[in-house]
């Protein structure tokens, strides 16, 4: 059949429920709520029924509808950042204050959907260089290191490996790596950034990395932060056809319209330019809780 | 009902003649060929009674299908350079070699489906200044003068009207307007180019132009060179449905499906690159036709 | 003799009245105060006698040293863009509050000390359009509207005569002109602001325009905004050899070594990123004074 | 004693003859020729004697002086990558094969003079994933992977050991690093590259490096090619003086002009463009022996 494919938990478990007749899927805990102002939905998968039931590894999902940034409300941006930061804290809660961590910006810079990884990496504000080196006046940050990981294309190294490589050398006692997503939903595109315990599965994002970047691979703990960007052709077909009630159709008519047609919105360019900084200066606020979003704005202006 | 939106005029006819039972449309003459092995597509819109049939301007629209650039095939940048030169050549053939002529790349460079124009724009070899100052080496060129309109939002001054304005100090003898188009068809999105001596008609273009540019409005030839990159979401909706063969569908329900949406080819960065360079050596080749291809990679680069 | 190059009337003043035993010149009045902070230096060229003695023509130049911006000091940046306006303020004060206003950004952006104009332009607030078309909601904002002007070599257009196109058609009351100028002064460089109401001069700025921009050309007042982004070689030279005591020196023997070389700060790059964005957003601020910085940020980001 | 700053060992020869009487110096040997038209030198640091006196370790370096590419002569280009092509051979010809390379390119690309490294990465013809992938179509390909290291200022992790990390992935057979060099001399700047088998020293480079990559650090043969992009401002005060016949001056008095200068050519942006393209396929021909220049066009457009 043809899959709608997603990457989002929460679509996921939607899509799964939709089957189940709208109960709990066993295995699975969901919960609603609200941090400055944003929807957060945060979706636990606690075993290996829940697991197989969602097709996501066990762990915590944590999704922020941030639409209101897309409609460039006042006090979005701020908000968001704090709200995101708010969130990766208590993902990274077991990680020490002063304890270094990388950064990893997955995906192409040059393919507008996939430059939200580079995009976040480059508002990630990078202070393992100078707390080594004038600990006198940095001794009190924690160490960051921040790595756009490049596209296979341009490297012929792939992304995990490289995101491996650097891990060996910088030792963080986390990893937090940031990728574009694929979502069944073109309301969810752009607004939505979904983080997880679970790091980066084979097979997943834009780009469909074919490593891991998890625990298992980095030793470390790996936060997971996604935005999804596009939809894929076939995605939206079903969605057509099934506004249209046409339920009962043969979806291998459809294999040939979607595969290499993505469907995003027509300010894709602006919008990812958006996200990208809203995660970064998240990022930068859940590391150094110390400072402001001033102080971030300035440091990396 | 909801429309196709299609600026190609090659497209306007396969639609208009489904419904006629596809003999040729009154008022229209279509012929096919092969340029350099591309194929071509030559619509003649001869009178008010083809223009109302296909809602387009009294005219020449020419089609050069380029699907092999994109596929980089052997030879293909150089074929399809030679190609457009060539149809370029017979558009403009009531141009003295001498005369100058203005090169408008209209759209916004910043968004990705949209920057086909300041592209080709770049590509395009510029000597108005270099025949007025030196015209001991110059002296033989034809001047040529390019602008990147930049768009409505970054300027305040509709495109339209700057290309105007320029036009009244240059005084061309032919105006080269290059511009994104919307296309129905999803196979023909940065394959193909047309090529028509009626000039940018309001409402048309990826960014949706309010003021024509023709030769009424800039009194003189304006040749539009246009490629489709983009498809809108409703378009698509159509074709699946139509694919799936519910043409008895009301199509009001899907008509909030397509409106913010785009769908192109997962690789749109790439060919809009590539379009555009082909259209600018194109354009350089007709207009300077004792330049080879090496001798404009060598001006340009 | 080797002549040292300036744009800054405040060199000039300082060149002329070394040789004049530092009294002030006839027919040249100067003022130094401070703005948010900043130092400003305003000469006014009153008469004839000045302007030749100065090299200037007669009008008022103000210049603010903004050194603390590139060292990054707090509130650095809001303080400098508000001096910027209120400077700006006083120059276009006969300017009627609603008045169409069109800001002219001189230079290439693909060479880093040309970019400031173009950067300026990127950082302008335009609404030229908006008051037109929605006039119910944008009719108490002035018309502003915005010009990178390109360069010769791109568009075989000078960009007096694009400015001037352009002009015909927005009417504007008051031109702004943004250039990259030449100073002799290394500390000068990227850290200063010079602004006039004498328009662009032939000759001047890094790209050496050869036609003015002015009341003469233009027909309405033009208001120039200059920053010095580049030494030329000669004038390092000659500064070199002034502090080592060789001021005998035949100067023709130097006259090879500046011919082709500029002297930048090695972070010329982020200096005038910083200095293009100061300056856009105290032309917003100045044009539009009932918005605050936030408001700018906001509609621009 | 100001020091003229070099990473050129034929400037550094120069410099040392100069004191010796121009008799060549013991553990040194020179030789010039000329490769596809353009001059070539090579120096060869015989042992520790000429070591010391160069102030360069022991080993090869090819110096190509490629002025004729920035006159923009006709066929100047492939003419440049073939001569960089051989010469990089000659220095590789204990690499077997079909043995990994890796190229480092190494520089900030958002400093102008710094971003030959960044650039030459970008020309380089990545095969590595493609022969693990398809062997089936690219087994006959030497695997060659690529990085751009980024800067410590935005990665937070210092280039030689990123350029370790990876290279402890992808074992290289050798190692080719693409940096920007500091000359002495003006006109060396943007027409010279040195090729050299020493790998690159710290504190070398227009960057600066802290750490040294070469096979000491590495394991394997590390091939140096560096373009040197700027002059410093005491560099450049020291050559005026000496043509000004002030070779007695106490150069302490000099010490605060050359700092935080640099000085370049005018259309640095245009040249450093070129210089990365030339080295990227001068590469790109010495590691894929059965390709031609127009091949690489082909996969690299």
């Amino acid at each position: 059949m043809l899959k709608r494919r997603t990457d989002l938990a929460v679509e996921a478990r939607e899509l799964t429920r939709q089957g189940a007749g709208a109960t709990e899927l066993e295995g699975v805990r969901a919960r609603e709520e609200t941090r400055e102002g944003y929807p957060v939905t945060r979706v636990e998968v606690l075993n290996e029924t829940g697991a197989k039931a969602l097709g996501k590894p066990v762990g915590t999902y944590i999704t922020l509808d941030l639409a209101a940034l897309a409609r460039r409300e006042e006090d979005a941006f701020p908000r968001a950042a704090r709200a995101l930061a708010a969130e990766l804290g208590l993902l990274c809660k077991d990680v020490p204050p002063s304890a270094p961590v990388l950064v990893v910006g997955l995906g192409n810079r040059a393919i507008t959907p996939d430059a939200i990884g580079p995009g976040a990496a480059d508002h990630t504000l990078v202070t393992r260089h100078l707390v080594e080196r004038a600990p006198e006046h940095f001794g009190s940050f924690r160490p960051v290191a921040a790595l756009a990981a490049g596209v296979l294309g341009t490297t012929g190294v792939e992304s995990g490996e490289l995101a491996g490589a650097v891990a060996e050398k910088v030792r963080p006692a986390c990893v937090i790596a940031v990728d574009a997503l694929a979502s069944r939903s073109l309301h969810r595109v752009c607004t939505t950034v979904q983080l997880s315990d679970t790091g980066i599965v084979p097979g997943s994002g834009v780009g469909n990395h074919r490593y891991a970047l998890d625990r298992e691979t980095l030793g470390v703990p790996v936060i997971a932060v996604g935005v999804p960007t596009v939809v894929d052709g076939a995605t939206l077909a079903l969605d057509i056809l099934e506004e249209a009630g046409r339920t009962d159709l043969d979806p291998a008519a459809l294999r040939g319209i979607g595969g290499d047609l993505m469907v995003t919105p027509r300010d894709i360019d602006q919008r990812v330019k958006d996200m990208a900084k809203v995660i970064g200066y998240g990022i930068d606020l859940a590391l150094h809780p110390g400072l402001t979003l001033e102080d971030v704005e300035l440091f990396l202006s």
